[in-house]
């Protein structure tokens, strides 16, 4: 039988492609419409691609009407490894002219259709127009099928992990007063595909002032001997699963006392929310255990985000650690941990690790020290 | 005044930002919803970012209620250069836990609402579970905006188009036999960004058999002496603004006389679609000019994709060059013109110039040659 990709082979597509099946059932909805992307990939093996053409894996729940994959016929030929006789699913290329949306809800049972997240609204009005009125989310039904990873998924995560750990490993060769953060990100940025990704899909090198804007990437700015650095980076192993850690170092020179006693609260808050993981612990329940330890240190204001996100063949999907997710965590789910605190217009810092959660409590997927390490220089 | 980008300031935003107010007015829908992409950075400069958690830009038609742009508070100390002030647009900055979506639909008159292409179902699903369910497309508003380019955007496109040219004009440095696709596509790559590039965007090195799959983009396949190959590459300049040629290349030696001949109906085809360019024919009109002169020459199954697609912040916009669109062209409007050959598993053509509709015709925004230039090797 047929690969998919490295880690998919036809068994595995098909057992998913039928619990998707079920779930879909069970959800009381009559089909589900997955766009490219990590929905598209976790399924068949490639996340697809094309924006205003059409492209489509539509999988109805009645086990007797087989589901299709509705692709622009320019997109197939580069999709000819894909098995999908083998996989049961239909392929109808289409060409420019014709009525794709038409096409991918031929021979669908009438009822709800539910439509993954990347769905654009540019082909969800059209589907509408096409006869698909009834239209819902998919996320509560595509989570369960990938939130809990498989022992597979889990090595590949936990390689993910240890190939981010080396290139942190590796931030005295680039972090240095004198260069911009522009300069230290490209060259993280090589060195996360030299240690194994297919890509270096974020860096953020936020310096000094910078590091308080926790979505900053890189600028022009010059590092100074005494700045604090916080360097969020990761990527997709050719897999796609994900890495994504944070670390925030000093340069030069230890910090000051004010920086040294805030920096201990973040650490104390990351252990605390880490400790707290543990099967039928809520993902509220771990934001509240980080943010706990930071409020009683009078730092509650300045940590400005949730605590964290789950991880996959997505940087960001569920389950997410925050406020009002009240989804008890279950052995298998993957997510990361990182409470930050940010003083506006002076200095950040954040520590960020990916954790699983196991029968008992949390297996750590990044293991570089969590103290405030300071680089020569 | 301040300055959003280097294409827009503060007069072209806020008058961008009252055509739009206008459009939505005309089209009978109470508000636009504009989501990150090339859309928001047409408005105000910036394409935003951010997936799961909401970023917006709501535009009433009702001139006395303010736009607002909603923004998670951790991307929006990136945007402190915009001046949402002068633009007279209300920031609403959010935090995780906070309904993002009620916030977004907070203070709007009831009505119908559009949203724009790139809105994902993710944000659809929870904005209409917050009281926006009567939802429509915006792309008719937002194609009235955005198709005629104005004469800075055009000496945008036109140098974009002068950039992507150098770097055709370079490709018998790279394109040898014995190389890989991928390794002339690195080459390739770095040049798009050496000639002036903010990125480069898409690299398709198509060789021999892979010249038939026109979304083929590069493979380890070696490069032989006699291939013909479709070199089609592009990417935004800093602005934005798009570049996308394609020229087809004979390695080493002049091609057979059937790859001559199916080449020059290739050019005939190209020609004829030029020439039919101007305004009043519809978009429908110069698909059909190129598809005629295939058709005759008996190799009309071998194109196998419409003749072209808008261009102007986003590679692929409106107006579509493809059978079915009525819509007539107009001075301003700027598009591909990329009819293609294939033969499945041996061998593919395409010529893509960039064209801008003028008031008696077409410019041409790409000037390298059309032939089928061989490459010595």
């Amino acid at each position: 039988m047929g690969v998919l990709s490295s880690t998919i082979d036809v068994p595995t597509a098909r057992g998913r492609l039928a619990r998707l099946r079920g779930l879909t059932e069970a959800a009381g909805v009559s089909a589900v419409l997955v766009s490219p992307g990590s929905d598209l990939r976790y399924l068949i093996g490639v996340g697809g691609g094309s924006f205003e053409r059409l492209t489509a894996l539509v999988v109805p729940a009645d086990p007797a009407v087989a589901p299709c994959f509705v692709v622009p016929k320019l997109e197939y030929a580069g999709l000819g490894h894909i098995p999908f006789d083998d996989l049961e699913v239909e392929v109808r290329p289409w060409v420019d002219g014709e009525d794709a949306h038409a096409l991918a809800l031929a021979g669908l049972p009438p009822g709800p259709m539910a439509f993954s997240d990347t769905t654009t609204a540019l082909h969800l009005f059209q589907l509408r127009d096409a006869g698909a009125t009834d239209q819902r989310p998919a996320w509560p039904i595509v989570r369960e099928l990938r939130m809990r990873k498989t022992p597979e998924e889990l090595a590949e995560l936990r390689a993910a992990g240890a190939a981010i750990d080396r290139v942190h490993s590796r931030i005295a060769e680039w972090l240095r007063p004198g260069r911009t953060e522009r300069e230290v990100g490209s060259d993280i940025a090589a060195a996360i595909v030299e240690e194994g990704h297919a890509a270096a899909e974020f860096v953020i090198v936020g310096s000094g002032p910078n590091g308080s804007s926790p979505h900053h990437a890189l600028s022009d700015r010059v590092i100074e001997r005494g700045d604090v650095v916080v360097v969020d980076i990761g990527g997709p192993l050719p897999s796609g699963y994900c890495s994504d850690s944070t670390r925030t170092y000093a340069v030069g020179r230890a910090p000051e006392p004010d920086v040294a006693s805030a920096y201990a609260a973040l650490q104390a808050s990351h252990q605390a929310a880490v400790d707290a993981v543990r099967p039928g612990v809520t993902c509220q329940d771990v934001d509240r255990a980080a943010r706990r330890v930071l409020v009683e240190a009078g730092l509650g204001d300045h940590f400005i985000h949730r605590t964290g996100h789950g991880i996959g063949l997505d940087v960001h999907e569920e389950p997410y650690i925050v406020e009002g997710n009240v989804l008890p965590l279950e052995s298998g789910m993957t997510f990361s941990i990182e409470p930050c605190i940010v003083f506006q217009g002076r200095w950040g810092a954040r520590i960020e690790d990916i954790v699983a959660v196991t029968a008992d409590g949390a297996e750590r997927f990044n293991n570089r020290p969590r103290d405030l390490v300071v680089i020569p220089g």
